[in-house]
């Protein structure tokens, strides 16, 4: 397994058919994850897309990530949580001024991101909405609220996608105090 | 009241401070706005923004539609429906293909947006998840199930949203059979 150090974010490329899997090592830690063409990195992971195909905000084992395009980009094909998120833009400094405005401004996921994707050729306004893994945001169906809660994920839960497409992968261990409970912990992954 | 025709779509400037009246002149149909700073269309309308700094699904009155760079471009002034979608992306070629089967194939809303912003520099990969004016797509919170219903407006139902920044807009008519209960119809749009 390689790491990612609490509040850092690392890229790297995922060839078809590979396969990623995730893992919260401590529990009640969030990785943002982004996916873009490796061959034409404007066409990008779409939860809207998502939305629209795989017709939940709940997404799990056998459901699959768009892209922009219409193209499947990842499948999940193991997942011992089934909560993630999918609604929410990766944490800024803008988000910390607005959530934190008494606590130190970080770069968070979304400076982390648009470091290591940069060698990439991906600019930091090509980053859309992640998809957040282990992230729990309840909806209420009525109102329409949604709030961020701890995730539930314990230590060792995972997630594991294929690659339907070769890939530049970004991901990050979440650098935000309310979406993993208030602390800071590192997240786990390898390619196989 | 500028008009719409069924299955098209316009894009237009509006300044900062102008406020655009989205009205549905004959009930149950749906148009899809899209965003653009228009000193620099690379920042573009973003639903996960929204959902961050507004905290909820369901945007009326009051509400304000973010950017990709956490700026405030369009606040909703006036709305008497308050049930839009900023969930699903604008219908296309490869939603008809996957949704209706056995109708025609049409370019639907992202083909039609994606004609009326050429002129403003705007490639088709720069096209995210619209804010679906009245589109009614409910969500079940407990299984995360999402649906696409006939709209609640009602002939003459409208939106108001005033601009925070100076901007391009892209709007449609809605092309798809399901977001507007199986009809094509019209949108009317004014600015003031």
């Amino acid at each position: 397994m390689n790491r990612i150090e609490p509040r850092s974010g690392v890229a790297f490329e995922l060839p078809r058919g590979a396969e990623l899997t995730v893992c919260d090592p401590e529990g009640r830690q969030v990785s943002d994850l982004l996916a873009y063409n490796a061959q034409d990195v404007r066409e990008v992971i779409s939860n809207g897309r998502t939305f629209d195909y795989e017709e939940t905000l709940r997404l799990g084992k056998g459901n699959r990530l768009w892209s922009n395009r219409s193209t499947p980009m990842l499948t999940i094909i193991e997942d011992t949580v089934k909560q993630h998120d999918f609604l929410l833009t990766p944490c800024s400094e803008d988000t910390f001024r607005h959530f934190y405005a008494d606590k130190p401004v970080h770069r968070g996921c979304f400076g982390n991101l648009a470091e290591a994707l940069k060698p990439f050729g991906i600019e930091p306004d090509a980053i859309p909405t992640a998809f957040n893994i282990f992230m729990n945001v309840p909806v209420d169906g009525d109102s329409g609220l949604i709030a961020v809660k701890p995730p539930e994920s314990r230590p060792g839960d995972r997630i594991v996608l294929r690659a339907e497409m070769d890939l530049v992968i970004g991901l990050t261990a979440c650098s935000a105090y309310d979406s993993n409970g208030g602390t800071f912990k590192p997240i786990d992954y390898e390619v196989n």
